[in-house]
């Protein structure tokens, strides 16, 4: 695979995503979201990954939709006039260029196994703001800046941005983020909740590498994967025995592999050594995942 | 038509409603429900409003059910004993007297396609207090007090606030406020996280126009209500794909209407002129607001 | 009864139920959750209650699952692979062995028909931390831990924990404190937003029942029972629509019962009497708590 939009470098069990347009502020084009979701569907069974970084090349993170195509920018059809229902299924080929680009990366990003960190080194704006939503931590360069200026431009937050952004941030100040639709500076993003922390630009990609450590050095993939989905999955349930049905398996099946291990490192006061990877979930995981029971 | 408990003010887009019972604390009636829930409906058509701000007439924001009325002050027929099945179609006439007044009034707030703000002038105790959560900011005078006190009456919290409130503050403090059911002075309730801002009383109202003007000025009046309702709906929902499914038909449309000029208005450096008006929403609008599908 | 993993105490209405195998450092068994979930589902009929509060023997709060049990600590039987389809029936006895212990106490807290303190004391790790999330406050000891500590055994955090944990402390947090599986002290715990406050520990137990006091005295066990519930189920649901049925159900039964009596008090200026109690929910209580509609 060559990527055209893309770096990837892979360094101890983190693999780094940089966003590599430079000379158009790594904008948002259709390929660059096809190299996206690919690259957070594959990593689900690449063993040798453990955290996920992305960040931007050069000044940017990514400055929004490239706008500079010719023509209808969002690659929609306009001889449409499409329903609810038309989108019923979306692997539908024929719905390709209705479905938003932004939220076919958001939605992988969402179902990936590993831990997704941002590391916004330069201005997030419309999709490159919202596309870290979906990531596990925003971590901000002091000089960077964030915007979901939607409004601005007469469309809509996307990329599944309105599911998101309340679980971050509350709906007051999704409300406001929205309405106002400002590029805030770093300090102003971490007080709306946006990130998690802002870090000196020269700092920022190291602060982003400990982060990855501190979250899976010493962890079972599989129960890091099964964490990271109850979370998003679990608390969207109407009720908490819909979450304890998925717990008990959840349960079950750790405690009878890594976590078996888990509990005999303890009583042994030793490190754990953690053999089960991502690659090989439990068997319901694709039912749970792909599934419409909760 | 003639308000008897409201004033309605139409100014530079921007329509204030006054809770208009000064003499009773302007407390709530029912008249005063069919009259907010009509404004709150009728605005949805009238493209001359940008948002909406509610006040008070005189020194209380609403001071709450009026208890001064004879006999059954909550209008509920109590030769019933009504279940959940009876409640399933709203609509029902028959219905009328059993539905909790405060949450027509919430419900047509939630389904309005503009911003809108409370701006509380003074007292705000229970359907005054609750009726705000459904607004998209409160903004208290520094001399306003808030009240959810329905634990003090023996009666419980109404309006669908306990959708509302736990969304705005987080569980543990929506339970402390309920159960606590105090009145809080104006700086309290800004860190309960319920107030966006305290203001001096008499600059109480020029805020909260500058905070509308923010909101609406140079916005799309479709992208804003979708933005609005996507907020509120998509959030709620329990994957992130039902989501994208009305953010690409919310982007498809935008983008081929407002957005068309919104992207045309940033390559030109120049301020957008966005012609689509709120009382023409798009095609899948009205089935996705009433419908049961996400 | 005879508790073997519990103390009970009945004072003026607040039942304090004591972790008490402090030589485990009160070290969670099945007989514990057993004992628990008999405890929260008992205490619905028991109209001597208004609050309970949750602590623990000695210097610890709950130290977790124990595990010096010889075998399979978690009791699970490894001869099946559940399905998810195999959770559909959770009274089936059969997934006795399969279901998570730490959700079975869980649920029980959630459907609890008074409100739920727990005063930290001491360390409360894994199942000692989630089953406090299921509670309405948690008080710290300034010399308590609290600690999410799955991650570190290779196992996934249970007891509906994700489905709690993200209402109280937002995603960002929620993921963070998973993922990074620390032993916080009180003042960090404090700091996520999972604390209530932190009290030095020889008021710890005065202050919950303050607070016990402040959330109860005066109140209706109806009204706060309905409340409770309202605020967990009805922020949950995906339209506030579905709040306000319950809404108009709970006022329609309030303010016929105690809610006249609350009315008629505060129109006289005197302490209201209250008379209905958590034994006795109104008729359409059971179909909603228990059943599939919102």
């Amino acid at each position: 695979m060559t990527w055209t939009t893309l770096d990837h470098r892979l360094d101890s069990g983190i693999l780094t995503v940089t966003l590599d347009r430079p000379d158009h502020l790594n904008a948002f084009t259709p390929t660059m979201a096809d190299e996206l979701e690919q690259t957070f569907t594959e990593v689900n069974d690449n063993d040798d990954v453990r955290a996920i970084i992305v960040t931007g090349a050069g000044r940017a993170f990514c400055a929004g939709m490239d706008l500079s195509a010719d023509g209808n920018v969002f690659g929609l059809d306009e001889t449409r006039t499409p329903t609810l229902a038309d989108m019923d299924d979306l692997s539908s080929p024929d719905l390709r260029r209705i479905r938003d680009t932004g939220g076919r990366v958001t939605l992988a990003i969402h179902s990936c196994r590993k831990p997704v960190i941002a590391a916004i080194n330069g201005a997030a704006v419309g999709i490159g703001a919202t596309m870290t939503l979906a990531m596990d931590a925003r971590l901000m360069s002091a000089t960077a800046r964030y915007g979901l200026v939607f409004g601005r431009l007469g469309i809509t937050p996307e990329a599944a941005s309105t599911w998101f952004l309340p679980r971050l941030v509350g709906m007051a100040k999704a409300l406001d983020l929205v309405y106002s639709a400002d590029i805030l500076d770093a300090e102003a993003t971490e007080a709306a909740g946006l990130a998690n922390a802002v870090h000196p630009p020269d700092q920022l990609l190291d602060r982003a590498r400990d982060l990855a450590d501190r979250w899976t050095l010493g962890r079972s993939q599989v129960a890091t994967a099964l964490a990271r989905q109850m979370l998003y999955r679990n608390a969207a349930l109407q009720h908490p025995e819909d979450a304890h049905r998925v717990d008990s398996l959840a349960m079950f099946y750790t405690s009878t592999g890594d976590g078996a291990e888990g509990v005999a490192a303890f009583r042994e006061k030793r490190s754990p050594d953690f053999k089960q990877q991502a690659s090989g979930m439990p068997p319901f995981y694709d039912t749970w995942i792909n599934g419409t029971t909760p």
